[in-house]
């Protein structure tokens, strides 16, 4: 039961049981602070406690599991990724990373085994940023990196991150004894699956990875002058869908044209939306994300100046707003080199690669050293019920963790 | 108060209460088969009640309310238009033509007189189409030409047409009981807000409409392939929303190039939705409306090919229906050359014109002659809570509507 083998079964049953709990009955939506957040929370608390961990929800909603060393309260290890998920998730996105962790404590504890250091496994209750457009909110609040103004962040709903958390049973006041101080910490290890094709190419089970690559999130509002569609002349209209349109390829093409970038647009809403109305306002997000910051920074000013212009063009106005910016996040030479190390005492062949997606190791990386393993997802498909990362694989990803808490006893 | 001025400020007292009643508050929103829909038409039933009719609602929910001739029962004059509205509607588009026709029956009552023929005065219960995306289902219901299909048809929450009509007390079985036999009918009068620019421009308050042009309306839905907003490569994406853009944007392009040809996508919905997901299907409306009805068969052929193009160039599939065509619809030279007659009668330039917009008479066209009255609209706007038009210009309208019913009286 508590070889990697079976460790790994146990995690895809456990994986099945999370997906479970979804807003939307037959899909997998879990948005943070939501009753459905609640739900993951106590079952892998739970499963914290099974594992010989005491668990507790801290004042963000992380849920937060302690395996105490065998001696002494020394800096501790930080393992653990995220539990949230985006709108129709697939089920392996950050829970894999949880249930993995939790997985090598079971396998301690089951050999009867303490280390020279604690572990602390994080449950992270919000990474995605689906419910208020900003990411990190869990990590961030883990290092104490969160600002005023984010807890005034409304959802669709109107409702405040401040109001949420209210609602949660908790409070924005309190968030402060969330935060982990960095001499409590030694470093912080996540393993999440790829999200990305790469792996697949080169027939790998896992990689290292070298950097979480900087991102910019943009809301634009269009605004132009709704009107009736049979009887405003084409040449009198301000129509903000239109401009919104050449603002959706501008992003499509500039991003294109970049050395690594990459740019969506993943939310466009008109209003007022009846078919016979020409739309007089549209709001719509950008994602860009690059390799380079520079890389990025030009793409971004690009997209800003082609929104503009098609805006202007077509009479109407764009608001054009920055709401998010990531640097690119490096992972620490130190961890790489302790992962690569644990690949080869289990016989996994190492590599290191970017990551194009943003991760909680990237807040993570403002407290400690961080380190990340991925493992191979099939097809590169993710943010889709497809998802799918083999139980072999989860058995190679158990067997990387455990060597490299061995090697971190060094 | 029997003054065509003291019926117009009714009439413009009156336009306030209807337009309080809304399915949002602080905006007019009244569609097809709501409580607010109900409750117009019990406000209406009770004005036509005032002025002399005797009112019911029908079996496809129209209000109709009918004032009888000096003697016996020849063929009725129908008169009337809309009560339902857009989403953030202005307040006379339709329901200004309902008001003047019940002002007119006031006029006559008031003044103890009938007249040669029968007057039926008609609150079509949806024109805009907005609840189940096809227009005209009062007027048609009138006409009897409603096709079994239409019933099936579902709105946003997946409630049928057929189902929205026993919510309402009402059976699709029973609906050929709305139907008005040819025989019966003299003529239809509608009056309506011009909804353009061309009367301010031409400063004159009212016109003729010679037709009203014709009319396609698409549903697309392209389907790529959902995936992570940071992982995927610009090159390996299948983005729904970038091809549905670039759709989008032909239809912009296409109907500018024709001669008085519209088009306009007023409805566009992404989904998973999120800001760091592709978007993997998208759906939007097309509507395309000319003076001659080849132009208008020529811009929506190079639209289709334009969204089949757009969406194969990124691996997406688009499926394009057509699910509402309308051939321009011609007024009767006899009520054009009548509605003349009695505009210069009451000291009014007469002008003739075509109607840009979709109108109850159109739908009238298949039963009976009809003829239309345009009267100015502030700025050309409407389906905008900006839409106006004076007291003034009432006064006017109402003036030309008794001169038509003299007119007939020969």
């Amino acid at each position: 039961m508590n070889s990697p083998e079976g460790l790994a079964h146990q995690v895809m049953r456990r994986i099945d049981r999370l997906a479970a709990i979804s807003e939307t009955p037959g899909v997998l939506t879990r948005r943070y602070l939501t009753d459905e957040h609640r739900r993951a929370n106590e079952l892998v608390s739970g499963w914290m406690a099974a594992a010989g961990m005491a668990a507790h929800q801290d004042a963000a909603g992380n849920i937060v599991g302690r395996y105490e060393a065998a001696q002494g309260t020394g800096p501790a290890l930080l393992m653990g990724s995220h539990l949230d998920t985006v709108v129709n998730a697939g089920k392996f996105d950050g829970m894999l990373g949880v249930l993995c962790a939790i997985a090598c404590v079971e396998a301690l504890s089951g050999a009867g085994r303490r280390l020279s250091y604690p572990i602390v496994v994080i449950g992270f209750a919000d990474e995605e940023g689906v419910r208020f457009g900003t990411t990190y909110l869990g990590s961030r609040a883990i290092t104490g990196t969160l600002d005023a103004e984010t807890f005034e962040r409304a959802d669709a709903d109107g409702i405040s991150f401040r109001q949420a958390l209210s609602d949660f049973g908790l409070d924005a006041e309190d968030i402060g004894q969330a935060a982990h101080p960095g001499s409590d910490v030694k470093a912080f290890l996540e393993l999440h699956i790829e999200q990305g094709p790469v792996l697949e190419a080169l027939d790998l089970p896992a990689g290292i990875v070298t950097a979480i690559n900087g991102q910019t999130r943009l809301s634009v509002a269009i605004t132009g002058v709704a009107g009736h569609a049979g009887t405003v002349p084409m040449a009198l209209r301000k129509d903000a869908l239109a401009a919104a349109a050449e603002g959706v390829l501008a992003v499509e093409t500039i991003c294109a044209g970049g050395a690594d970038v990459v740019g969506t647009v993943g939310i466009l809403r008109t209003t007022p939306g009846a078919i016979n109305v020409i739309p007089g306002d549209v709001s719509f997000t950008v994602d860009v994300r690059a390799r380079e910051d520079g890389d990025r920074r030009d793409a971004v000013a690009a997209v800003i100046r082609a929104i503009r212009a098609g805006a202007e063009k077509r009479g109407t106005e764009a608001k054009v707003t920055v709401f998010h910016e990531a640097t690119s996040a490096p992972c620490s030479p130190h961890m790489m080199d302790t992962i690569e190390r644990a690949m080869i005492s289990v016989g996994i062949e190492p590599t290191r690669m970017p990551s194009g997606a943003g991760h909680d190791a990237a807040a993570m990386s403002a407290l400690c050293d961080v380190g990340m393993i991925f493992l191979r997802s099939d097809g590169g498909i993710s943010h889709n019920p497809a998802e799918r990362t083999t139980e072999e694989d989860v058995v190679a990803g158990i067997k990387i963790m455990l060597a490299v808490l061995d090697q971190l006893e060094g």
